[in-house]
């Protein structure tokens, strides 16, 4: 009964075969391999457009790299304030930027809205140059919220964004949760709404440890090899890294796998939702549930040893989301191999709590 | 025939192994598992002394985030002019420690000395403002030309360093070589010998992406494990990169390799030697041979399929190392899996050569 | 009528003849003229105290200078939300300090309180690797809104800070202002205080242009030489910065020059708030006036030939400073220069307003 | 007799009195003032073209903020070995771009020449992503030995630079002085030779501290307006700092000044090769004598109370620029306010030393 992350799971069957698969005599090191080759032409493929992709082993990377890309030192990053970006790499985008600011937007759910980030670029006027140039938009898809930006959301977005000549940027560590989710094709809310670069997660999705920096906008491409290497993510032994990736777009696996860990967390949120006293802090669109629960019951959860975070953030005052007087909020996170036994017997422990 | 690279080379079987072991269920991810534990306490007893370890990606990763925790940005790292932190990185020590300069020194084969590393200090004399701080000498063992530094040779260099209040590192990537051919303690070749932090490297050595960060001076274990996560480098499923460095340190594996390597490297070294034409550009000490050969066997050689670099540095003229009119310095690296077979059959085809 | 900013007035006499006396002769350049070494002995007896003393062209060079010394580049530093280092500078923190985090501290006037500052440092709690180190707490003196913290106030901020070995700065471009207000001892909003660094400005109260970096915790000194230099804010001709700052500091004329501005300030304040339909959005205690007036009289003045800039800040709803309808939140500053003269005229056409 | 440095002469009236002149009433602060626009102006005019400027207070800000400004941080500074940017600022090229690296260029005097720059490049081949982008050619003009690039030079060096898609920086720190010598229109070395960008100084030539970095390519104007600000190097009082310019170059107050200095180097010059065992290490051709003399005349002069400063530099074996056996290297620089008297008695004394 570990609900704590996506990370605390192992590797799925078949990506694991790639990577043993892989493993026959010599390649060319640094990416000039076969299977990082067939990535590229996958991805390709996926999104139906041209495009560059940069394989790294971790979100912050790749979140980085490409936010710095695209940002000047005097440049300024737009993050939603709950976005892993802003709160949980310790600073990643302003090292490789050389000192950018990441300005913090507001919205409930973890996700903004067009009202909020034009709030935010008030701090940053057009025409004033004793501030941050507003550079890069970077939108969380899912969001750490487990919510979703639908196709006509991230196009609002972006139109703002492109209104001040800023690039756009999708930290897609669950961008397969929310294709799932959405049902609709990846473009339709990557470059067709307006997005110039994202990370394409799957380490979260059953992975060992790789993630995508796929470039819409291509021009950045070359400079974006030297950044790689300069930051230590450009991996010798590549075509295990590309093994991994190649192996979830195969036969749409990537897809299978966040709708599997999207079903589990379906299952969960409406068990947790049916029970007495307890209520979801926002609807659940992804593999991620938010619940307000008493603290008794959530004490006896974790007794009998289920594995889930307390959260907290600013903002929930005046909505559901916020705890009353002897509750708390707490996460769940469903991953592609959490299934619906586990979700079951969480379900059934919770249901046998007695406040 | 693939002498191109040790990164060339896929995965050791029991590493493999290894990593096909820790995928069942759940782990706490980060490195909060058990196998990273057991890896700490796997240096202990290598390096028979009190140590921090720090596991990460790549070998570009482990010597800059080393470097820069000792290096303010006001620093200087002085490093040989051919080490692979000076001319492989793309000034990943200067992007680590924002802004810090990389001071080449010189030597031949790679390898400073007291009185080159003593020339090259004199660039920041003591009491100047106007120029960098001598922050950390850094030292590449084996060297990029698979040379080797004795223990009393890092003592005399790390005597130099101190009497400058420098931190002295180890850039290991082959550092199993250099024990494999030593045959001392890893201790005699690292803190015993005055090193405060080292790249202790698992990559090139068969497994699939890791190297450890080594501290002996612990003290700056926090603020490295803040550099890390904001490099990108805080792997989430930090099990499978531990696995790998797990069967790496078990029974002696990484010795056992490296001897393999470096095995093979002397019978390619004393095969070429013994040909018409060819000599050595230095000795061959570890598992990089450096050979000066016709051009002509070089082109016969490159016929018939053998995957070799050309080299070229500064600092030749007047050595054997020096092509003469018609002759060319090739490197050649051996693999824990190149094995006698590839060595002789490539042997075997310069034998074939008729000048 | 200029109230836009101490800025914008010129030399004091006194200054300027300094500045003349120094021209005779040659001097040894960068910092080692006998001016430079009178202006440190002077700073000594100022805050009787032993420090170190680096003069700078800015007060932007000094605070970014000072902040970066003291945090390393995953630290972060605690400023208030409408500091001058928050808002006005352009990342100057950041840029120094190789990617720090700025964290914006909230309270009204400008001025942070210990409930607020620890409300800002939960968001890096001990112990969490995942968030920036607090490094810094930076506190302006006078505030941006012209208010003060009383010597027990910084105390027991740097009493918050010291708790998590946190160094503590004051931004003190308007130091001046906020002693003569006080009528305490320098010191004892300084290091009796808990400062280990400041920025005394000069260049707001009379001088041409130079600041102060005072250092308490001299530690850092040598390291700061560096800095200074590295950052192109030494300068050759050294002699005719001391030579402003030296008179300023003899015979008192800093303190008289804030006190003259300070007492326009007052006077400027005691006639708009004896104005119908004006009041002050907080008390005027140094050299600048923050009035709320309606609309008419706010455009009168400005068609009169007024200069001064409205004003906008966020946490102003439900206070007195809170512009209602037809209303509008204005500043004035008055300089050392401003002078009774110029108070009068501009209230004489304020009384002239006919709403 | 000093002839230590151009920094240790102080202020020519002229420009003492233009900064008197700018002390009446208020003024737009930041660069908003007259004088600043008339600045502006007068460039326009001696470079015949359009142009935009920036005031600073010193060389380094001039130059690494101008650099930085064409510059990745994964770029490439190629700059003499003898440069100021490469020795003398601890590294504020580094810094202001975020980690770029400075690749040095050999040369003899100082100057670099179309083979040594070629050679340079080598070390950043085209097509290959392990090393910097080149990114800025900084040619230093008058150089640090006092030597002098035609307007040919600098045409030849730049079409090198241009055809690796660099842009082409002067630090004319000593630019009136090579201007002076030259006797061509400043555009010839400067825009019209290739060059993008350069750093033109006057604190060494009778100013008090300023300097204009002057861009051919405008594009950069707004990026470094953000820059120079984030910096600490926007000025307030900028008007104080822009009448220094402002009488430099009026009545060709600038080029006059040079040509004394130039004048009274030469007188030197000329003196110092007419004794005996003194010879010239290179010709002089603007303000520098750079002579070997035997050490006891050394020491002669030392004792005299004369100020120069010893020479050492890497490249001399072989020229007669190389101290034989008893002889030393010494620099004499010449300011506009050295004048022929000074330059008479320091001959007289070094006339009457009897070896």
């Amino acid at each position: 009964m570990d609900f704590s992350s996506d990370n605390s799971f192992g590797v799925h069957p078949a990506i694991m075969d790639a990577v043993l698969a892989a493993n026959g005599g010599t390649a060319v090191s640094y990416g000039g391999d076969d299977i990082t080759a067939r990535v590229k032409a996958r991805f390709r493929d996926l999104f139906e457009t041209d495009l560059e992709v940069l394989l790294v082993p971790t979100g912050t990377a790749a979140n980085a790299l490409a936010v710095s890309a695209f940002t000047p030192t005097v440049g300024a990053v737009f993050a939603h304030a709950e976005a892993h970006i802003a709160v949980e790499e310790c600073g990643s985008a302003e090292f490789f930027s050389g000192g950018a600011r990441l300005v913090p937007v507001t919205g409930f759910g973890a996700r903004m809205t067009p009202a909020t980030l034009a709030a935010a670029l008030e701090a940053c006027p057009e025409g004033n140059s004793r501030v941050h140039v507003p550079s890069v938009l970077t939108l969380t898809q899912a969001t750490e919220c487990g919510t979703l930006y639908r196709p006509d959301d991230i196009a609002a977005l972006a139109e703002i964004a492109r209104s001040r000549s800023m690039a756009v940027h999708i930290d897609g560590a669950r961008f397969a949760n929310a294709v799932a989710a959405l049902g609709c094709p990846p473009a339709d809310i990557a470059w067709r709404a307006g997005v110039d670069v994202m990370t394409f997660g799957a380490t979260k999705n059953g992975a060992m440890s790789v993630e995508a920096l796929v470039l819409f906008d291509t021009s950045k491409a070359a400079e974006l090899d030297r950044l790689r290497l300069r930051a230590g993510h450009l991996l010798s032994k590549m075509r295990f890294m590309a093994a991994q990736m190649d192996a979830c777009l195969a036969d749409g696996l990537w897809l299978k796998l966040a709708g599997d860990a999207n079903a589990a967390a379906a299952r969960l949120s409406a068990g947790l939702a049916a029970l007495d006293g307890v209520r979801l802090a926002w609807p659940t669109e992804a593999n991620e549930v938010f619940a307000v629960m008493p603290s008794g019951l959530s004490a006896h959860l974790d007794r009998a040893g289920a594995r889930f975070h307390g959260w907290t953030t600013v903002g929930l005052a005046g909505t559901d989301a916020m705890p009353g007087k002897g509750e708390e909020l707490r996460r769940l996170i469903c991953s592609f191999d959490t299934g619906t036994g586990a979700v079951d017997r969480f379900l059934a422990v919770a249901r046998g709590y007695n406040g």
